[in-house]
């Protein structure tokens, strides 16, 4: 892992996310890292967002921790594609085309959970990628996304 | 429109849910009620709640929306398939099996926004839903779920 997320590397601009962006004073401030040739991120959800039953997580959350995480590492992603480092110029701001989550198990609260994304295609703006969410060593979530590179920053 | 929403009537022990559950003090409390063979919902989110640009809503949050208001209208469409009115015993509680969204536009802040679902097939204990999430009038996303009822709550 770098020290620096790659949500550290956006615009400022585009740094307002509630999910994961670095501006947002009262966001979640979900980081994302490479590990290998995946897009890794830890994060452990507060008490406040359980699901229905107080022991899960919510939904809702796992969508987000895979919609930004996979953001994220599409933008990483596209700019090393694309023969840049991090660490020079701002990072490329990637939105979210389509999300799919199938959630396979209850997440369980209290825990550090680990998203991992990889990589499925890069193809002009568009990178499409699928995710895991993995609790205390048991997969509990997946995920499909198709991320599109937003024209403002080129 | 109902006074008390579907998430009024789950069982006290599954409303701990951050998106949805009247237990849960710190959570966004989305309601849903029937509209015709609709469930809608309303929901103004927010200014924290923004997407990577601060004019828009994250997409987590679309997500969340029609997570908790295709459960809700899940939940009391099998009460009213099963023969039984809003108002008698609890009605069930159903999870999420998967959901999908096609982000089609951005969805701006500072509005209401309205989630509407329509039932595409009860079966057994499977609810499968569509869902639109509409702002000024434009549909900005659309969803499909696929809900389960758990087995804790028959």
């Amino acid at each position: 892992m770098t020290t620096k997320a790659f949500q550290d590397y956006y615009p400022d601009n585009y740094s307002h996310c509630y999910g994961c962006g670095r501006l947002n004073e009262n966001g979640m401030h979900i980081k994302s890292y490479w590990d290998g040739e995946d897009g890794i991120c830890r994060f452990t959800p507060a008490v406040h967002q359980s699901g229905g039953f107080p022991g899960n997580i919510y939904g809702g959350l796992i969508a987000s921790l895979i919609d930004c995480h996979c953001a994220g590492t599409a933008a990483a992603a596209k700019h090393r594609h694309d023969g840049f480092e991090l660490g020079g110029k701002p990072i490329p701001r990637f939105v979210t085309a389509s999300l799919k989550v199938d959630y396979l198990k209850p997440t369980p609260a209290g825990v550090e959970l680990e998203v991992r994304a990889k990589i499925i295609e890069i193809k002009n703006r568009k990178v499409v990628l699928s995710a895991t969410v993995t609790a205390d060593g048991v997969v509990t979530a997946k995920g499909e996304t198709v991320m599109v590179q937003i024209a403002e920053n080129n």
